[in-house]
């Protein structure tokens, strides 16, 4: 039942050794997501020790070359793998002409179908669901048309206490009733009801957990509504507090201005990255968010933060 | 005065955390010259400590993702780094609406001139040309229009021996005509001609080097004789010697082939690489082509061969 991110690159624009382009992993119960695409990712996820095969979709943020560039190496590589389930891919309207113009040069390698899923919400809307998971994308605030999404696991059925069961001598009907979440109504002899309340019958088993994408962005008025309590929150901060300037010109964020949205959205963690590579040590981009927000973690090429199960008192 | 060939990538169509897709650099006299541009190339290059902007030109063999799918990134970081010298990439005819369509889509972060020259040729051209270097291009045997590049160093100028100038008197215009590589002629007061030949007065300071470049191939007629006394040739070995079958049905090149391809070419070193993913150990490789070309060497990611410079006896 895991719920982890995987970091593979911290990089913005530029690359270096250490650091690659934008791409995270978010594995939930097994199944492989994939955020963002720079150059390079599919090494990545080998060093990552993530298949590639085990991708279920892939959620593109936006077209600048550092968070796309990856993606044709990525379906060819899939293609050679013989990877045959069709790839969903969840990204701007402008994504499409790309993969379009990709597939009429390689599509011969690629024996799998690619469906683009485009893009086009103006506030947080689900667009995917499966039985564990949604997730919705939003729209941020970069030069281009650029999106965040956020992954929340589904909260699990109910379950019936085993001791309950027995005290009440529960029906298989009235056993139902409780999983889908419905006090038990039970007609007495004497004509009168009982109401046995959902509450002292069942238990939630967990939470569910979620994580909320926002890369590349400048700060805007929603932001932190829309990603409110989400557990792990990862924020772009290109650059340091000092070089706002730069960051307003350049439709980025700064350290206090990503921690800021983490405080006011009263969020679990805060993970950072996309760092400008004019700063090479991300301790002062750590340093800096913890000033307003003390539970910031500054990733690294290949960081994990896995988000334990948080199981109700029974 | 250096003739230095850095091998950036040795995978071939798949990569992996140790191996990256093909691309060389070959830089000759301090100027650099990538040859094809797989994923990743931008940070190998860093890794190689060969500046992005030291580029001269871009020599592209053929499309196949594995040889291409890193320009995209190149282009981009070479414009953040604001080059501004047009940028040549000579490559197949095919290689044109890609770069059309990169431009279309990434060309706002390109500040400098991406010019295609586009190769057709079907046998050995040459294709450019500078002071010191001049480039053929030559057709290889692949699935798709693929070329093969061989770089030679020009003779540099003779030079004309200083003992010579006394011994003769010689003056500026027979100097001139020494070094331009003519005998020098006297009409003597009794007007009998002096004949003082070139290979008397001169001397060349050293032999021009020079490099093949063969990959992806898999055998065929003229090769070695297009290839005849280069001093190294790098040839693709995808398979070794068992999988014959393999490189035949995929048009590549086994451990055995680019061997004899050298030995019958009468080169100096054989250089080999774009390893199949399925054959983790290049040693395999280099112990198969030496049985018919000792001196052949197993290319890893960051090898470098250093051609030193070869003066004449004087």
């Amino acid at each position: 039942m895991d719920f982890t991110l995987t970091v593979l690159g911290t990089a913005s624009a530029k690359p270096s050794t250490a650091r690659y382009q934008s791409a995270q992993v978010l594995t939930v119960h097994g199944r492989s997501f994939l955020i963002d695409c720079g150059e390079g990712v599919q090494v990545r996820l080998q060093e990552a020790r993530i298949s590639l095969l085990k991708i279920e979709s892939v959620f593109i943020s936006h077209i600048h070359g550092d968070h796309v560039f990856g993606l044709f190496g990525l379906l060819s590589t899939m293609g050679m793998m013989s990877r045959t389930k069709p790839l969903v891919i969840y990204g701007p309207v402008s994504l499409g002409p790309i993969l379009k113009f990709f597939l009429s040069y390689y599509g011969d390698g690629i024996p799998f179908e690619v469906v683009h899923k485009p893009l086009n919400v103006k506030s947080p809307e689900v667009i995917y669901s499966s039985k564990s998971l949604s997730v919705s994308a939003f729209p941020l605030n970069h030069k281009i048309e650029t999106f965040g999404f956020i992954f929340r696991e589904k909260e699990p059925q109910i379950n019936v206490k085993k001791w309950k069961i027995e005290e009440y001598a529960l029906t298989l009907t009235e056993i139902g009733s409780v999983k889908r979440g419905e006090d038990v109504r039970r007609t007495l002899p004497d004509g009168s009801l009982l109401v046995l309340p959902v509450s002292e019958l069942g238990y939630k088993p967990y939470r569910g957990r979620s994580y909320a994408y926002c890369s590349d962005t400048a700060p805007f008025g929603d932001e932190s509504e829309w990603v409110k309590g989400v557990d792990l929150l990862y924020h772009e901060t290109t650059y340091l507090a000092s070089q706002a300037d730069l960051a307003a010109l350049r439709y980025h964020s700064t350290t206090l201005q990503a921690a800021s949205c983490a405080l006011e959205a009263g969020v679990g963690k805060l993970v950072i990255g996309h760092y400008s590579s004019r700063n090479r040590d991300s301790a002062v981009y750590e340093a800096e968010c913890r000033t307003i927000f003390p539970e910031t973690y500054a990733a690294q090429d290949g960081s994990v933060f896995d988000l334990p199960l948080v199981r109700f008192p029974v």
